[in-house]
């Protein structure tokens, strides 16, 4: 499996913004047959600090999210949101070994 | 839902003995009825580094997870093990809305 946790800090005012657009590659994301996970979470201490957590069947199905027509959309729009870049981590799932979404 | 990010940093030495412990945690955690998710990450970059993805039906089953014999073994089990205090970091989760383990 191919695990990232993605640490997203977004601009006050375009907390909303960023919810609806995240929200719609969450949709688009689960539709893709080698995505097992896409979670998004809202730091309740810090309602503007998000995390993605991302799990894909493989490598290659994680390169092809990053081609799919939900993801360059997301990208685009909400690239002017950033507080910061986006940092994302890599991790080896230990637990469960089948993930579903 | 009650999600909450568990930051685990293990002492080098003990890296095996806590993955066996915490294994069996996320078997028992995943029987409990609240339960939606017990996910064990390892970080790639530092594998002496952990995320545990817990996530409950609400506030009352969190609770009771730490009443469960699998998590209060774990507890005193990993606690010589720790190279630093666990840190939990709530959130709220906005998608997707139902989350199935």
């Amino acid at each position: 499996m191919h695990v990232t946790l993605v640490h997203v800090h977004v601009k006050p005012e375009s907390l909303e913004a960023f919810v609806a657009a995240t929200r719609r590659n969450h949709e688009g994301s689960l539709r893709e047959p080698g995505n097992l996970r896409f979670d998004v979470l809202q730091s309740e201490d810090e309602p503007s600090r998000f995390v993605l957590v991302e799990i894909f069947r493989d490598a290659e199905a994680a390169v092809a999210h990053k081609q799919t027509p939900h993801y360059l959309a997301w990208r685009d729009e909400v690239a002017a949101w950033m507080a910061a870049p986006r940092e994302g981590k890599r991790y080896r799932m230990l637990a469960p070994l089948a993930a579903r979404p």
